[in-house]
This record gives C-alpha cells, sequence and structure tokens, in this order.
C-alpha cells in the first residue's frame, strides 16, 4: 500500500480574512472553499492548504473533531531554479525572510511567517532527494 | 510565481518511538530522519512528513521556532481506484476507522488517528479536482 502525497495540510488560524489577504492576496495561492466563521481552503501546486477556525473544528460535529494551536511549520516547494527569484518575489511583496539555511549540496531554503506566525518556508526541488 | 506544492508537512508528537511504531511499523512510511529527543521524519509518496517534540523546536536554536499543540488534520491521497483496498488494509493492521464520509461525485473519504490524537485521513486522488 502507498499513499502518493499528503493531499491536505492543515493551519490554525484566528482571522480568516487575514489569512485571505496573506496566502491568496500576497502568495498568491488560488482560495477554493471558504466558509466564514470556520475555514478558507486555498490550492497549492497539487497540494491543499487548509486553515481552520481552531474553536469550530474542535467541535466536530459532522467530521472527527480537529484542532491546533502554536506556529506551525510547512513548506512549499519551488522549482530549484526559481528559488532566488521566489524568494526575491517575496521580499518584493513585502514579506521579510526571517532565516536562510545551507544544507550543503547547493541546497539552501528560506523562512518567513504568516500572520499568525505559522514558520514557511521555501524548498527548492531535490532538496528531500 | 508558483509553489510545485506543499512539500513539507509537520506534526507535533510526544514520543517519537511511538510515532515511528505507527507511522513506519503500521503505515509503512519510509523514515528519512530522527534525531533522539527532537525529530522524525518520513517519506510519503512525494511528500514530507516531519514530526517533531514540540518542546524542543519551540527553543528554536539554529532555526525558526515552530511547535504545535492539539489534534491536528492532514490527509494522505491514494489513487481512486485504491480506495476501498487501502481503507481494508488499514483496518487489517488494527487500526480504527473512525469515520467515513460521503462528498458526492462517487467520492468518499475515512478517518483514523495516529497516536497523538492527530486526525488522519484517506482521500482517493480527483476529490479535489
Amino acid at each position: 500500500m502507498h499513499f502518493n502525497q499528503i493531499k491536505e495540510t492543515s493551519l490554525y488560524v484566528k482571522d480568516l480574512d487575514r489569512t485571505e489577504a496573506f496566502y491568496s492576496g500576497k502568495l498568491q495561492l488560488e482560495v477554493i472553499g471558504k466558509e466564514e466563521g470556520r475555514h478558507i481552503f486555498f490550492k497549492s501546486g497539487f497540494s491543499i492548504l487548509l486553515c481552520f477556525i481552531a474553536d469550530k473544528t474542535k467541535a466536530g460535529e459532522n467530521l472527527p473533531s480537529h484542532y491546533g494551536e502554536g506556529n506551525m511549520h510547512i513548506a512549499f516547494e519551488v522549482p530549484k531554479e526559481e528559488y532566488e527569484a521566489t524568494k526575491a518575489w517575496l521580499q518584493s511583496r513585502g514579506i521579510e525572510i526571517e532565516h536562510e539555511q545551507s544544507w550543503g549540496r547547493d541546497f539552501k531554503s528560506c523562512y518567513f511567517r504568516d500572520p499568525d506566525g505559522h514558520s514557511l518556508e521555501i524548498v527548492p526541488s531535490g532538496m528531500w532527494d
């Protein structure tokens, strides 16, 4: 048995409009669903980013309960040859690069924050091979 | 600018050996890194699942701080034609299906828990198209 990928990744956020302004407005992810007071969903390449209001999903209702607190970490992948341009593009959009890490074999990644303080990273393709 | 995918998804766990027994032993994900007391990393198709001890990563040290609490949600994708077999395979390995949801258009997904109570889901390919 084999999974193709992790299709859905969740973050827990405080303000859906603020989250939309960042992930759609700044990062240009496509909004694929929004339910006021509960969630906003984005498409990012062949992955789905689910941003939930934790107080709402913790109750469960029709689906299994889930929630989270904290400043969680996810990483977006870009083609290796576009890594530097992506970093510059983020900065041009007013996003501060908090840290850049060298991982050897000519691979670097860079870190920034979303409005909830989640730790986002840009990784070049091939880094995990 | 365009991201290929969400490459890294994080969960925060309490016991790395227990996490390894579940994700490697039960779900058969490949372990690609383990640092005692800090993290264990798995490959899942073309995604990476990072499982961290939150108390450790919260401190940050050389990388930006991140941490999480709660019972978070992620979903693994399988080929649509393998959905039922995957569900049966999970059950055959002693994993209880907490809930199955119909999403219309002949798509269903099923939910189960990891040892930390994180809410895992199996989704068939094409469900988000």
